[in-house]
């Protein structure tokens, strides 16, 4: 059997974007978090610039703020993003949730579309499939291996997570997003688990939203993103007429008259704390390199796939496809005592990964943040609760979060 | 003419609240701040709390600061919000935006009603004009004058501010919410220029929406609430329909199945670092204790327009209602050169009011940060801009926020 810790080890050696962990918070050495695609972890950097948009900008500037720079963060934000999605900074717009920004590109394109159904797919997240079912729409929820061939003349609408939050499984989105194209249809993409790790090709897609706080370091419930390709800024208007997406909206014009382009999905004043935190992130992204960043996640997700292959052979079923071309950066274990593992872990052995119901344990991977020695020493981890059968001593009470 | 320098010491000296001045981030001594109705100061405890959520909660605790406080985040502020609105704390949501929460009452409640006519006022905040022009309905604008008149058998749902954001006149919520009950119709106020220093009858009214960045203190972009009184909460539903208001969003079910109650109107989440900032705000409502904070604006108000009447005879019409029961926390002058002594005061006195088109300076007084002194300055200066004719010196070009 290999020697798993001196293979970590030497990996991190050769690892280009080590040094990027020092750019975080780590405060317990000892823990493994493997979780960074549910929250990832706070940017050493995010720290003096809360506080001075707090201290300088608020307490000092006052409501001058939004005259020294708080009303261009959304067009700085976005000239960022456009980097990590591959798009240009005019077609991205960052604010509101996923959900927000999920239910104004999904309503406005229905009430631009002459045709009434929405096609998703049964693995897509429930937050979707929730603000979907809420749209009056025709909706049909496909397994995702029939989601192509499921496309027809008949739909608005084809949308669905690119990356999986349960199995991880990966979509083409150029490839789907053409066949919805030749069907009539425009396409729309969660990229929640993939934007910031996975290579991201819009070029066919019409859509896409997602969030800040998953690989992308942005905190706490920051700000998302939406994404509407240039051609449809006119045609796909936002449902939500909010006075950040009207022309002028300091003139105080009595009718919504929408701004030309992405800024007409802007609803409200933008959250400046959450923006700010969410800069950080964002700029850590291009310092790394989507290259890197990708290359590095493929290396992780491949050493905990043979890792776990190789120490607790057959025990579980490994969720997640083998070919990284078909995954992201996160990996799901199937058990039937997945709950009580995860629980073992995280109470008992300082691993933090994901319950995914009713039978996966979800492990994300962060490549600025995770190393292998983290990978490694967390697969021996769940090697001795699986051995020792640590989770027979726990209950299968299950918590408010998972 | 009296000595408004001593006169402003005395009611200083003898104000109750003054030392909550001291709970604000106050840099610049010589400036008067009249525009805490655009954008509250910073509270001095704020800091130290967002610093904590920052360092402590998302970087020391990661994923696990969602069980540790977060999810109770939002409850925790309907607690303490509802103390300002008084109402009950389960009639209560804090999240997304002012414009936003309309949206989900103003839709969810065409949804529930078997009328289509919205009725509002022409002083209404253009962003909530926006919002209801894009929901489809028969939107009747009225003066505000006429709406108590206006209100018919086919109106569904009647909607103002409660204090016009520019004439600063005050609606009496209880008997317009009276009115449109008898007449089948429901009502739903925003009270963003009212709640936090204006006392609340919401005993009638059905629904509120409100920000939280002006008298509550909470910061640039915080998030806002809205009400929706507890007999109507399986009636009017969220037409966004979101995970964090799903029954047992966690458990991942595939069909939405709204949880009961207020929680409903929940989208997704949370923003953290807003919610945190906002909580300090709140605190400090029942720590000074509603009835002071009103009488002292009835005070500050009342004061500056006996300084600007009697130092400036003649020069401005004081738009708003002289009756402190009829006008909120803020007063309006009405002069051709509104902008251009609005820049005067802004760029060359040290004096920040507001500008509101197309010919009013509007000054808004926040009982626990404003001083009589403050007031003093502010209208001495005015007095001298006007005396001197500076804005003379001064182009009219707009910039971009007024």
């Amino acid at each position: 059997m290999p020697d798993w810790t001196a293979l970590a080890a030497d990996l991190d050696a050769a690892d280009p974007l080590a040094t990027f962990r020092d750019e975080f918070v780590i405060d317990e050495p000892d823990l493994c978090y493997l979780d960074g695609n549910s929250l990832g972890r706070l940017p050493k950097r995010t720290i003096p610039r809360v506080e001075a948009a707090l201290r300088q900008q608020w307490g000092g500037r006052l409501v001058r703020g939004w005259n020294d720079g708080w009303l261009d963060l959304p067009v700085r934000l976005a000239g960022m993003l456009a980097k990590v999605l591959n798009v240009q900074p005019t077609e991205i717009l960052v604010g509101d949730t996923t959900s927000l920004n999920l239910y104004k590109l999904a309503l406005g394109a229905l009430r631009a579309h002459d045709k009434r159904a929405i096609l998703t797919t049964s693995d897509n997240f429930p937050s979707d499939l929730y603000v979907l079912q809420g749209l009056g729409a025709e909706l049909q929820v496909v397994e995702p291996d029939l989601l192509e061939s499921s496309i027809s003349a008949d739909t608005a609408l084809v949308t669905a997570s690119h990356v999986a939050y349960g199995s991880g499984q990966r979509s083409d989105i150029a490839h789907l997003s053409e066949i919805a194209r030749k069907n009539g249809a425009w396409s729309l993409w969660d990229l929640s688990h993939s934007a910031g790790v996975v290579p991201l090709d819009l070029s066919t897609a019409d859509m896409a939203v997602g969030c800040g706080y998953k690989y992308l370091n942005g905190g706490p419930g920051v700000p998302a993103f939406l994404y509407l390709r240039s051609d449809l800024h006119e045609t796909v208007l936002n449902p939500i007429q909010g006075w950040f997406g009207q022309d002028r909206p300091f003139s105080f014009e009595p009718e919504y008259q929408p701004v030309a382009g992405i800024a007409k999905f802007q609803v409200s004043t933008p959250s400046i704390l959450s923006m700010v935190a969410l800069e950080s992130g964002l700029e850590l992204y291009p310092e790394a390199g989507s290259e890197l960043i990708w290359q590095k996640a493929v290396s992780l997700t491949a050493f905990f796939i043979d890792m776990v292959c190789s120490e607790m052979p057959g025990q579980f079923e490994i969720v997640t496809p083998l070919d990284p071309a078909q995954r992201g950066a996160h990996v799901s274990l199937r058990h039937p005592e997945a709950w009580r593992i995860t629980r073992a872990l995280t109470d008992r052995m300082n691993v933090i990964p994901d319950f995914r119901r009713p039978d996966m344990v979800r492990f994300g991977f962060s490549p600025l943040t995770t190393s292998f020695a983290e990978v490694a020493t967390a697969v021996h981890r769940l090697t001795k609760v699986m051995k020792d059968r640590i989770f027979d001593e726990l209950s299968d009470e299950m918590p408010t979060v998972t």
